[in-house]
C-alpha cells in the first residue's frame, strides 16, 4: 500500500505514514482537497507555516493506463485565498507513483532564510541546502538537475517569483524532453513552496518495481480500449495532436468567442497570425517538434517544441490559453513574441494566464500600449526581479487592477478568466463563475457542448442547459482529475458511452475493488463538496460565485450579454 | 428642510432633491451608510460607475452645539470591499450645513480623462474643468483654493494618490488654519472621488442664513450644558487641548499595549522621544500652536501645528495613531521624521496609518530597515509617483504584504490595525475585528474602560466584559457619528449620566421632534445594522471578523494573548 511522505520544511524532517481510513482509497485531487480540508485550517494566511502542500498522484498513475500521469497539487491559494488543486503533466507523478508514494506533504515553514531541495529515491529522502539554486530560472533548474541527478529525473521546482512569493507562481515541471514547460500555473502554489523555502523536488524512480496489479487481465483489457477510444476520436485522435490546443484559436474567434483587448469583443482581426496552423507552419519552417507527449503513457501528444527564427528552441508547451492570454488579449500579433512571453511565465515561475492577462490590465492602466509585443516582453521580465513593477504583474491581475486602479479587471475570485468570453460559451461562464477554484475553463469545459459538439450540444449563448452542462462537467472532471487523468480524455469520454465503465474497469483491474460509472460520479460530487466546504470555512459566499458587472456589456459580434443572477448560478453546486 | 445636491461626475450636471421619508430624520453616518445600502449594488466594483460618494454633515452639524462638525463620508471601500464611513473635521460640513445641503451625492463617473472640481455656494453650483491641478498635493491646494475662492471656504480634496486611485488614498479637508491636515483618512475614499475625478470640492457659506431652530431656547439651554460638560471632563477639558492624543505614547506604552516593530511586543523603549509630552515640548521651542481647533465650535482643540528645527510649519493634526505607526510601529524614534512622514500623507493623501503600518510591512518585507527615518521617508515620497512601489504602499498595507510575499500583516477585512494591541486592549480588539468598517479604533474605542476608566474598567487582558464594552461603544459611536459630533464627546458622555438626554434636547431644539435617549441608541443600532446588512451582501460573513492568527502569539510585556472563537465573536453583533 502507497504511504504518504510528510516532510517538515522547518526541522528537515521527513517521515512516511500510512494512509488512514478517509483517504486510503484516494488519489489527485480527491486526495489533496481532502487532506487541505482536513489538515489546514481555512482562514489561515496561505504563506503561513500552517498552510500545506500536497502533491498527489491520481488514483490509476503508474500503470499503464493510457494519459493517467498527471500530477496535483492541493493547497491553501494565495491568489483566491480558497482551496486550490492545479495539475499538470511531467514526470514526477509517474515515477511517485511508482515509487509507493501517494503524497509528498509538505508541512510548516522554516523561520530562517536558508533554501532547501528534497531529493526522493527508492530507498532514500534527503533534504539538502539548495541555497546556490537561489534566482535560477526553470530552464536551469531542470538542466542542472538532470546533469547531476541523471537524465529523466522528475523535477518540479519554482523559479524567481515563487521565491519572492507573488500570487501568481506556477510550480513547473520538467517534461519528458527535459523542458519546464508543464505548469501547476494557476492559483499561485508555487508562492506557497516558495513560503516552505523548497526549490526544487527531484523524484528518482530508478529500481522500483511495476505497481501492482489485483488483476492484470482485466486492467489490461479495459486500458486497451481506453488507448484506442483515445486515438479514435477526432479530437484526441486528430485536432490535438495535429496543432495542439492552438487549433482552437480560429475556431473560438470564429465561434465570436476569443475575447479581444479585454474582453471587449470575441473576433480578434489577426487571429490567424496566432493560430494553430500558423504555429504549426512555423515549427516545421524552424525545426521545431509539432506533437509530443508532456508525460509518461501519452497518446494524445498535443505538445510541441517551438523554436525562434534562427532556429533556436523557445517554448514548449504553448497553449491555447496562453496564446490568447499574451495575444488577442493583449493586442499582441506576434506570433514570436506571443512565445517569448510563455518562455519568460515558464522559466521565472507564473502562470501564463493571469500574468498576461495583467499585461493587458497593464495597458488598460496605461503602463503600456495595446498590442506592442515588446513592451510586453520587457515588463513582464521584471518579474521576479527587485523591480516592484514585476511584484505587481507577478501577483496576477487582480493585484495589478488594484495597484493601477482599473476597475475592468476580468477575475472571478481574483483569478484570471481564460480564454474563452463567458457571454458566448455560457457552459464555460458558469464554470468560471462557481467552481470552487477561482476562473478556471478545466473545471468544467464546457466548450465541449457548446462549441465542439462533443458530448451533445448546448445552446453557448443562451441559458438553457448550460447550468446543466457545467454542472456535470465539474463533477466529471473532479473524478478525471483524482483519477491522474489528463482532461483531454474528456473529449473522447464524453462520446463513448461505456467509457465510465472503462474506468471503473482499470481502477478495478488496479485495486481489486469492484467500482461502478456511478462511483466515479459520486466521486467527482464528494470532492467537489470537500472544496465547497473549505471555501465556506475560508469566506467564501455565494457572492463570490459572480462574474464581475462590466459582463453585463453587450459583446460583440454577437451581442450577448452575461445574465444570471447570483441564485440561478447557485445553481450549478446543486447536486 | 435640507435637500440632497446629486452630482453626475460623467455628465457634469447637478440637481437638488428632496430626501424622501425614509432618510429625513438622518444625517452624517446614519445617512451615508443607508444611502449606500439603498444606492450602491454591494457586490459592485468600488471603482466602477455603480459606486457612489454620500458627503454628509450630521444632524446636529450647522447649529452652534459644540464640536458637532464632523463631516461623514460614505461609499463601497476600494480597501476592505465592505460598506464605509469615514468622518472628519475641517470647515465643509458646517458649511453644508448651512447651505441646506443634506447630502452631497456623486454618482457616475467620466469616461474620458477630464477632471472637474465642484463649487458649491449659496446660489450656485458650478462643476468646472480642474485638469490644471492635476497633480498637486494637498497643501498647495488648500493655498491655491483659498487664494481663488476666498479664506475660509470649505476645502476637501484628493492628492496624486487620489487621482491614481490607490486603496488607501484619503479626502482631506482644510482645517479653519488653512491646512489639509484633516483627513477622510480610512477605507480608501479618495480613490473612489478619483474614479469619479473629482479633484476638489469647494464649499462657501457666505450669505447663508443661520440654521432654523424649532425651539431656541431649549437648544440653547441643552447646549450651554453640553459644552460645560466638555470643559469639565478631565481628558476633552485637560489631556487633549494639552498634549492633543499623542498623550497616549506614555499611557499606552505604560500598559504595555503600544504595539512595537510590527506587534512584536507591547512596549517600545524609545516611546518617550515620540510622545505627547515631546511633541508639546518642540512646538514650544520652535514656536509651533499646542491646541487649536479642526473645525467650527471646537472646544477641544486637540491639533496643533508642529514645526521644523528651523521654524517652519511641517504637519498639523499630528495624531497619536500617526505617531505610531510612523513611530513604535516602525521602530523610528525620531519625531521629525515621524512629523514628516505625516506630512507626506496628509500632502499625497493616503491614510496615515495604513500607509505607515505599510511601511513597517516594507520593512519586515526586507525592502528597508527596521528604524529607518530617511529611507521611509524616501519610499514614502514614491507614493503618487511613476514608481510603481508607490503604487504598493500606496494601496495599504494588507496589499503591500501580498506584493512582498510577508504573512505577518496586522489587519482585518484588509484594513490596518491601528495603535492599541488588540491583545492588551481587549475591548478595542472586539471592535477591530467585528466592526463593519475594518480595523478601526475609532468606531468603538474600547480604551475608553480598559485603559482610561472612563465610562467604567473593565480588564483589558481578559475576555469578561470586553465584547459587550465593544458593542455598546459600537451603538454609541454610530449614533455620536450620526449626530455629527467628534468622536472625542465620547469622553465625556460616558462620564455623564444625562448626557443622552442633553443630545435628545438639542435635537430636540433643533427639528421640534421628540426623541429621547433611548431613542439614539436605537438610531445607533440601525445604522450598524444597516452596515451588516450591506457587507453581508457584498460576501461578508463571520469569519472576516476575525484577528490574523498570528495574534495568537503571545504579547509582551503581559504575555496576553488573543483567543477569541469566531463565535464568541459574532456576540458584540448580537443585539
Amino acid at each position: 500500500m502507497s504511504k504518504l511522505l510528510r516532510v517538515n520544511t522547518r526541522k528537515k524532517t521527513f517521515l512516511f505514514e500510512e494512509p488512514g481510513n478517509s483517504i486510503s482509497s484516494l488519489g489527485g485531487r480527491g486526495l489533496t482537497s481532502r487532506m487541505i480540508l482536513d489538515e489546514v485550517p481555512a482562514d489561515c494566511h496561505p504563506l503561513s507555516r500552517d498552510n500545506k502542500i500536497v502533491i498527489a498522484p491520481g488514483i490509476l498513475t503508474g500503470t499503464p493506463a493510457a494519459n493517467s500521469s498527471r500530477l496535483s497539487v492541493g493547497s491553501k491559494s494565495p491568489l483566491t485565498g480558497g482551496i486550490k488543486e492545479s495539475n499538470s503533466g511531467g514526470l514526477v507523478s509517474y515515477k511517485l507513483a511508482r515509487l509507493g508514494i501517494k503524497a509528498i506533504v509538505l508541512e510548516d515553514k522554516p523561520e530562517d532564510d536558508a533554501w532547501s531541495m528534497i531529493i526522493i529515491k527508492k530507498n532514500s529522502v534527503e533534504i539538502l541546502p539548495a541555497d546556490e539554486y537561489i534566482g535560477k530560472g526553470t530552464n536551469e533548474m531542470v538542466e542542472k538537475m538532470w546533469a547531476k541527478y541523471g537524465d529523466k529525473v522528475g523535477v518540479m521546482c519554482i523559479g524567481a517569483a515563487g521565491e519572492q512569493r507573488l500570487s501568481a507562481a506556477s510550480i513547473q515541471l520538467a517534461d519528458p524532453h527535459g523542458r519546464p514547460g508543464r505548469a501547476i500555473g494557476r492559483g499561485g502554489l508555487g508562492a506557497v513552496m516558495g513560503s516552505k523555502k523548497i526549490k526544487v523536488i527531484i523524484v528518482d524512480d530508478k529500481g522500483a518495481e511495476k505497481v501492482e496489479m489485483a488483476d492484470k487481465e482485466a486492467f489490461k483489457a479495459a486500458s486497451k480500449a481506453w488507448a484506442k477510444m483515445l486515438a479514435d476520436h477526432p479530437v484526441t485522435g486528430q485536432g490535438l495532436p495535429g496543432f495542439g490546443t492552438a487549433i482552437l484559436v480560429n475556431i473560438i474567434n470564429e465561434a465570436g468567442a476569443l475575447p479581444t483587448k479585454n474582453f471587449r469583443s470575441g473576433r480578434f482581426e489577426h487571429a490567424k497570425d496566432i493560430s494553430g496552423e500558423k504555429m504549426v507552419e512555423l515549427i516545421k519552417e524552424r525545426g521545431g517538434v509539432v506533437s509530443e507527449g508532456c508525460c509518461p503513457g501519452c497518446v494524445i501528444k498535443c505538445s510541441q517544441s517551438y523554436n525562434d527564427k534562427d532556429g533556436n528552441y523557445l517554448t514548449s508547451g504553448f497553449e491555447y490559453e496562453t496564446i490568447w492570454a499574451a495575444g488577442a488579449h493583449t493586442m499582441i500579433k506576434d506570433m514570436d513574441d506571443i512565445a517569448m512571453l510563455d518562455r519568460i511565465c515558464d522559466d521565472v515561475g507564473v502562470d501564463t494566464i493571469d500574468c498576461c492577462v495583467a499585461l493587458g490590465i497593464a495597458m488598460e492602466g496605461g503602463v503600456i500600449e495595446w498590442g506592442d509585443g515588446k513592451a510586453a516582453i520587457e515588463l513582464l521580465k521584471k518579474v521576479g526581479t527587485d523591480d516592484p513593477m514585476g511584484r505587481i504583474i507577478g501577483n496576477g491581475a487582480h493585484f495589478t487592477g488594484q495597484a493601477l486602479g482599473v476597475d475592468r479587471v476580468p477575475t472571478c475570485k481574483k483569478q484570471a478568466l481564460p480564454a474563452y468570453d463567458p457571454r458566448a460559451v455560457k457552459g464555460v461562464g458558469v464554470t468560471y463563475a462557481t467552481t470552487p477554484m477561482g476562473a478556471d475553463h478545466t473545471a468544467g469545459y464546457g466548450v465541449t457542448a457548446n462549441i465542439l459538439s462533443v458530448g451533445g450540444t448546448v445552446d453557448p449563448f443562451e441559458k438553457p442547459g448550460n447550468i446543466d452542462l457545467s454542472k456535470n462537467l465539474q463533477i466529471a472532471t473532479a473524478a478525471v482529475d483524482s483519477a491522474g487523468f489528463c482532461l483531454f480524455v474528456a473529449f473522447a469520454v464524453l462520446d463513448t458511452e461505456n467509457a465510465l465503465q472503462l474506468i471503473a474497469d482499470m481502477v478495478n483491474g488496479r485495486y481489486g475493488t469492484r467500482i461502478t460509472p456511478d462511483d466515479i460520479i459520486e466521486l467527482g460530487k464528494s470532492v467537489l463538496k470537500s472544496e465547497y466546504e473549505f471555501n465556506e470555512k475560508a469566506g467564501f459566499t455565494k457572492v463570490d460565485d459572480q462574474l464581475p458587472a462590466f459582463f453585463k456589456e453587450q459583446f460583440p459580434p454577437h451581442n450577448v450579454t452575461w445574465d444570471y443572477s447570483i441564485d440561478e448560478l447557485q445553481e450549478a453546486k446543486n447536486f
